[in-house]
């Protein structure tokens, strides 16, 4: 599916006699390596073909996983406006990691572990060095996220998109064996609640952001010292809590330590944690219990309530676990150890499945 | 994944205060119907969850498919401009058709069954009748293919999209056998080409089809026959093949018939069979052995040349298997009982990978 980019370069020439093929080449070569540098001997790289192919498993005794009822999981998403941001600052390359990530970190919270992604990116004109940007974007969030960059599709839809615009979309294949799915149907009152730190914004509620955002990017001085630039810290892409997560259940593959996951996107805690709970049980979080980015402080400045930047922000905590209690230290330890800033934000009780602020 | 979009909608909500509930809840359902009337017993629907399950297999012995060392086949694609033409004449649902062919038939060339499908639709304005309606239609798509809809993204862009536009791309995952992969490695000069029938256009070449159909919309009588109003001709959906050609595999298992498959998208027959075939061979084709079609011929009659017409459009021959000599005609007589139109259009010969015309 490389190769289906340059299929479809070769097939562009009829709309676009003006393109440089040079420059073409060297997007392919580019695009080429992205997707190889992702690779691992599970994926059956064929030239020219019309599909990404990639084992399920390895037939190898050594290395075998030995899927005995594998389930396939499958998400896909986009960057939402964040890609506008992105746009306005030519600031491409961390959209890709975005992208990535709001793919990966959905389909691990079934306890599946990503095996290959895949894009589409659709434009104006096609922009060699932008596209070939693009990918090494996505392929830097693959190799953050372990999985396999199969291939991708460049649409060029000059009527519907605007000069220099572009949309995103990507979509992730993961794999668990049935009977390791995690869905929350364990969670039992007194089950401790870990938040892992998001990297700031990640990719959602930037349709609010933006416009709350929009008053600082002239300013000198902040009301909130972000200790970096702005940009850095509005565009910081998306963490991606793949490789720590999955080692953890690995670790603790026999003692179903893990009842529930939830990553926290559009609709922030409340909106995202209840997801994963059951309807006898509310999730009850210590206000307080963990540090508010910056960035969120700044966009609260601009004068959204307390309130509404819960609904609409992850407000610190990117990632969801909830645990048995007898293992939350433990847990909280080994994440920790994996380079994750773990943070205890709340426990579950009986309830109606909802959250609840203590 | 449905769910996900319930969610989405929760979500839009604070950007989108004017969004009308009770038409917003009424596409939700739509939706879920949507998705449901795809789903087979391997589908472990979940309510709320961030990703969509499938089993690759049934653990019943009755039902078991036996996969020893599975593949993951995926791949991604859009609809092209031919989603232009769909919104000026507002003939939505079709195009989720086109979308689930453009991936299945890439899919099922390496000898795979698509296993599941999802969507990302991008807008300016989520307008609840058009998401149903498009979900719809690419709804009926999985249902031709036997996939199931497993869910998808509805994004809304505002300042990406001009009112009333969208965008649209699909993701298909499939699985094969690895020792079934149909990779063209076996293709022998003597192998018989045949070409499977295209319902029209397809999803490839709309940025000169429209270029070429502008004048002839407000004619009356068109220079030629085409034995219905255009903008059915124009806008027919893509052919979806899995479904006869996943019989004929299963048919065949054993015996290894086919040897190589393409579908012919952009860059048409020539840009679409070498991919498939070795590079000590050429693939033969005879002009006139099958039907032109007469949407193909009013584009023509335009101004295309007819060497521009087979290199952007599949001219009639939408999907193309390569098969065993002695097994020709009984693989033609399977595949026309099934309801396919099958031409013998050329055969392989000793060559340097190229198309050939005879």
């Amino acid at each position: 599916m490389t190769i289906r980019r340059v299929h479809r370069r070769d097939r562009l020439t009829y709309r676009a006699a003006g393109v440089d093929i040079t420059a073409n080449d060297r997007m392919v070569e580019r695009i080429r390596r992205s997707l190889r540098r992702t690779y691992d001997p599970r994926v059956l790289s064929r030239h020219n073909a019309f599909a990404g192919l990639m084992r399920l498993d390895f037939a190898e005794s050594l290395l075998r996983r030995n899927f005995r009822d594998p389930v396939i999981v499958a998400g896909a998403d986009g960057v939402g406006s964040k890609l506008l941001l992105g746009l306005a600052h030519r600031r491409i390359r961390g959209l890709g990691i975005d992208l990535v990530a709001m793919n990966v970190n959905d389909v691990l919270t079934t306890g599946a572990e990503p095996l290959c992604f895949l894009d589409y990116v659709a434009c104006h004109k096609l922009d060699p060095a932008e596209i070939a940007q693009i990918v090494a974007g996505v392929s830097d969030g693959c190799v953050q996220a372990g999985c396999a960059l199969l291939g991708g599709e460049t649409a060029e839809l000059p009527e519907l998109y605007r000069p220099g615009h572009f949309d995103l979309a990507g979509f992730c294949v993961g794999v668990v064996e049935r009977r390791r799915i995690i869905d929350g149907r364990g969670v039992r009152p007194g089950d401790v609640v870990l938040g892992l730190a998001s990297s700031g914004l990640h990719s959602n509620g930037f349709a609010l952001a933006r416009r709350a955002l929009a008053g600082f990017w002239k300013r000198g001085r902040l009301p909130v010292d972000l200790g970096e630039p702005l940009v850095e810290a509005a565009l910081r892409p998306t963490r991606i809590y793949v490789k720590s997560v999955a080692a953890l259940l690995k670790r603790y593959r026999r003692k179903r330590v893990v009842r529930a996951m939830a990553h926290v996107t559009g609709g922030g805690l409340e909106g995202n944690i209840p997801r994963v709970i059951p309807n006898d049980c509310d999730v009850q979080l210590a206000r307080g219990s963990w540090p508010v980015p910056p960035i969120m402080q700044l966009v609260q400045k601009a004068g959204v309530s307390a309130a509404e930047m819960y609904r609409v922000f992850n407000m610190g905590i990117g990632f969801v676990l909830v645990v048995r209690p007898a293992f939350a230290a433990s847990v909280s330890a080994f994440l920790t150890r994996l380079g994750e800033a773990v943070h205890p934000i709340g426990r579950i009780v009986r309830g109606r499945g909802r959250l609840v602020w203590r």
